[in-house]
């Protein structure tokens, strides 16, 4: 190491401040003397603080500090530098603005603006979104350098730290004692939920970004890296082998869920960091946007954190989770199983108060703001056994000579569970189609959320604008009759009460077809909203599950395309559809409100398109909710 | 019986000239003396010949004769009347165009033209282009009545009597004696080939209109009824139950592949009834029509009906049925499997002669004219075992014990079985995704086709126009990137020989994203051809094989829509997505080639659509040909 000496007379270095609101009068960086530029970067000898070069050659310094402030009042921005001194004398050889933190970047707006050097807009000009994300979850502190044992998919934000579990009742135990634990599964089911809640994060070896574990981990706020197909795990056993290394109960892991990065051990976390700053630049961007942000949510704690976050409103409370609750399933199955519409009818009556209670908690927390309730989305068949392990045990039954009683009731299971496999599940009977073979299940929903809805106007004195939605109409006969089913149900339960409130019955728009016909949907609907994944998925013909882990991931890694298109809507090809379906939808009625309520609601570069195609609203996930409120922001001030 | 006497001054009747050239001058029917119009319609007495009301009223039978002979040359068609005598004086009741078969039909326009009654276009428009399909296959006799005892899909058209078979095995030796049979399966696989071929036709428990035996079927023009759910089959105690009945191996069944009916016992058939009219009025179409028409065909058979049906070359030539048939399913699956990019292409190696093979026969064929043959469509996993059966499989052999060796054999299986998997094949890794994942496969492929194409032009000194097409495309760069691996290809066979011939490359527009961005599309397409079939599924989110059997049959049936979208196009939604296509491309390509490979290229309601988007052609089964034609020449006429 080399330390300068009085009489040093040249130096090389760089240097940036790290509050630019002093206007450069604080300078932070490294120099070294009788060197060359590459010296500093290459790292050959160790650079020294550049406090000390006051002391080293005070005249340079001096002028150095200057230069950077005029070179911020010039650029509004802080200035990352790099500069030569040759013979005492000062040379800049290039300045540009500084990169920096999130936490950084929203304070030195702030900062900036309050000293009138840049206006509210450009301040939100020069806040990335995306930056935020890192201000919303807790982070691995990136000081800490781990080396990645396995990656999967980022399936939900954050970081988590927690020793191993390997089933949902050991993970309800350990996690229902205080104690820290990380889930880890070869996939999710509705019957690990209790397990999920109360674990730190989920690791599971197989699904996408929309397998279970990524969705109710999203819902939840839970941590989550999915699809990780490098481990392999021995639940009977309780280990997981990552690599040549074995892992078992009493240890511990780090999961990275913005990243899919999986450490060994427990990596030091940088907690969430809200502040004034941030809530200030929140305000500055609801002055400036014209489209609305709401949230995807479907519980009381979602749909609070949401609105504590800057939420107008639910844009999408999916129903089906509500559904694959472990207790509620018997309930469930029962209705799937029913032989005729009677018995049906006697299953959903017992879904019905668990169901209401639901929305109860949604719109308590939602009062005053309106809500978009979809009807029951997927097939039937996901709330029952997969084919494979179903076919498996009686089959094992059979050949191990189990009671005769207990091999009938399983081929009985078999039996449905064939009865309902698709080939194709995701174009199959599913949403409103379902709903159009049984249509008193829309009704069963339609009155639990109107019960629902009076019974917190009754207690809270207020309540909220319900929104029903019909999920997958493809045709305009399919929304006129739901319409109907939905429409007889509320007014009978308006009747029974004596009293009613207002509502709108709309539909989603996910299907290509939807938006091509979208003038005559609009006949049906009171609002429109856009299911951008499910338009994705029909638009390019991809299934997400099976994509992400296949041939996208290489079109991605090989720049086939540019950009997942789940992550950030296809402008290009989908992008026409959603255009279409407004412009139409508009056509036929003039001001429809037009939400989309896709994960590319919390998209920043997809919300300026959104902002261009007209929409009126996006819905995210609650975490994405400042992200989409700035971002709407700078698609208002870029699209002028 | 009453037979009437001289003296008798009234009678009712109907009637009908058989040979309406004659200008009414041969007349038939039957009349009732002292008899109410009710009496003949009622069927309370048994009428007499009209031949014999000469007899019986004279005067009023040549007024009859002349009042026939003016109504046809006015109405310039077949009349079918009533009329009562009273007081030997003639009343005209009623008259209409009289309904016949489709001989009659075609006769009749012929006839007519001939005597200068009617012009070609007006001849061309009486007859209904769905009447031609009973000329086409063998039906069963219309005067024969009996009762259907189970139904199915009308998978493959005609009709088929023949003794029961169990096993494509026992089908092959029975039919291979000269045995009709009909085959009866659960559902087929590619190892049934070989007993699908040599029988009258097949009988499937399990599966819609684009299952594997309905696609052979129709492909080989063998008659056939699928998912006919009411039979319970027991293959190894070779019978199947039907209702409270049980048939055997010595049990005679007749299919109508038409409307998926199922008789017992041997019904009397129709014969194909091709004759010098039929070709008359095929000549006319061709003159009007200005859309061109050509078969899907894949072997010589095919091929060859087709051209003698009147195609003008071939609009799909699949290609997987031919890495199906089971003497090459080990070198299918040996090239799946194939650890690296070296064994996959040693794999290849072993099956490009017999693609080659397959091309020559085609090319040969079909020599003078066009040749669009499609690469490699369908997922992997097909080829494979099924992921249920497999499953079970080894499970059994582990818990009964089997040889370590023979366990772990099954075991790879397996995980190359779940390897491939996917929630929705159909929107999977399939198409251009899979050669885009494995580009050793359209090098294989293309170098197939164009020694084939080359050794078809020495031995025969002609050869076809080769056209290929790449599938599943949705993105500009995957047919940039397929059109290099094609070229390159191309190019070194034609080095190697030492000559060239013309060749086009195209692409399937059959994802609504191709049909937006159409437009950029052509920039690497020297022709489209619009997959109705898949568009249809991605354009309005259905799986054709689950929804057939579920959803979209209640949905006819309850006149939620008009039309089933796979049989007749959905003109409203998916019909944008086509016109858009051949507009968007036509913007880049003037002129460019347009063409449509999907079943609704033999439905005469598309081939109108089709005519007024503007394309080039339509593709359809061999056997649609002639209606395909006769329905171009009428979207001519009827859209001057």
């Amino acid at each position: 190491m080399v330390f300068g000496n009085r009489g040093e007379t040249s130096a090389t270095g760089v240097c940036f401040s790290r509050n630019p609101s002093t206007g450069g009068k604080e300078l932070y960086g490294e120099f070294l003397t009788n060197a060359q530029g590459e010296d500093v970067v290459a790292g050959i000898r160790t650079p020294r603080e550049l406090s000390e070069m006051e002391e080293v050659l005070p005249e340079a310094f001096h002028e150095l500090l200057d230069t950077m402030t005029k070179l911020e009042l010039h650029n509004k921005d802080m200035q990352d530098m790099e500069f030569t001194i040759e013979d005492r004398k000062l040379y800049m050889l290039q300045t540009r603005n500084g990169k920096r933190t999130a936490a950084a970047a929203v304070k030195t707006a702030v900062d900036m603006v309050e000293e009138g050097l840049i206006t509210k807009e450009e301040a939100l000009l020069r806040i990335e979104p995306s930056q935020l994300d890192a201000l919303l979850h807790p982070g691995i502190d990136p000081e800490h350098v781990a080396p990645v044992i396995v990656k999967g998919l980022p399936a939900s934000p954050g970081a988590a730290v927690g020793a191993l579990s390997f089933s949902a009742d050991d993970a309800a135990e350990r996690g229902g004692k205080g104690e820290k634990v990380i889930l880890v599964r070869f996939e999710t089911t509705p019957d690990d939920i209790h397990g999920v809640m109360v674990s730190q994060g989920v690791l599971t070896a197989h699904g996408g970004m929309t397998s279970h574990a990524a969705v109710v981990a999203r819902g939840m706020g839970i941590t989550c890296v999915a699809g990780a197909t490098g481990i392999k795990i021995d639940p009977k056993g309780e280990t997981v082998t990552i690599g040549e290394v074995t892992y078992g109960k009493n240890d511990t892991v780090t999961l990275n869920g913005s990243t899919g990065e999986v450490f060994a051990g427990a990596l030091p976390l940088v907690p969430v960091a809200l502040n004034e700053d941030f809530e200030t630049v929140g305000k500055w961007a609801d002055e400036v946007r014209t489209l609305g942000v709401r949230a995807n949510a479907e519980n009381f704690e979602d749909a609070s954190k949401a609105r504590e976050l800057g939420a107008e409103g639910i844009g999408l409370a999916r129903t089906e989770h509500m559904f694959m609750v472990a207790d509620r399933l018997p309930a469930v199955r029962e209705m799937i199983l029913a032989e005729n519409e009677e018995e049906r009818v006697a299953a959903l009556a017992k879904i019905l108060p668990m169901q209401q209670a639901d929305f109860e908690e949604i719109f308590t927390a939602m009062k005053g703001l309106p809500v978009t309730v979809r009807l029951l989305d997927p097939p039937l068949h996901e709330f029952l056994p997969n084919l494979v392990e179903q076919s498996l045990l009686v089959q094992k039954l059979e050949l191990t000579g189990a009671p005769a009683d207990q091999i009938a009731a399983e081929r009985i299971t078999l039996a449905q569970v064939n009865r309902l496999h698709e080939q194709n599940p995701m174009l199959g009977t599913r949403g409103c189609r379902l709903a159009m073979l049984y249509p008193s299940i829309p009704d069963m929903q339609a009155r639990a959320i109107i019960k629902a809805a009076l019974a917190v106007l009754e207690k809270e004195g207020e309540t909220v604008g319900v929104e029903i939605m019909i999920p997958l109409v493809s045709f305009e006969s399919e929304l006129r009759i739901q319409r109907e089913i939905v429409t007889k149900a509320v007014e009978d339960e308006f009747a029974k009460a004596g009293k009613s409130l207002p509502y709108t019955i709309g539909t989603m728009i996910e299907i290509p077809r939807a938006a091509l016909i979208a003038d005559q949907i609009a006949n049906e609907a009171d609002f429109f909203s856009f299911g951008t994944n499910d338009l994705t998925q029909t638009g390019i013909g991809i299934s997400r599950d099976d994509a992400e882990l296949g041939f996208l991931g290489a079109y991605v890694d090989n720049e086939v395309i540019e950009k997942n298109p789940f992550e950030s809507l296809d402008q290009e090809g989908v992008g026409q559809l959603v255009a279409m379906g407004v412009e139409k939808g508009r056509k036929t009625k003039p001001g429809l409100k037009t939400g989309v309520c896709g994960e590319h609601g919390g998209d920043p570069d997809s919300i300026d398109f959104f902002h261009r195609a007209g929409l009126s609203y996006v819905s995210c996930s609650p975490f994405r909710v400042p992200i989409a409120r700035l971002a709407a922001a700078r698609a208002a001030l870029k699209n002028k």
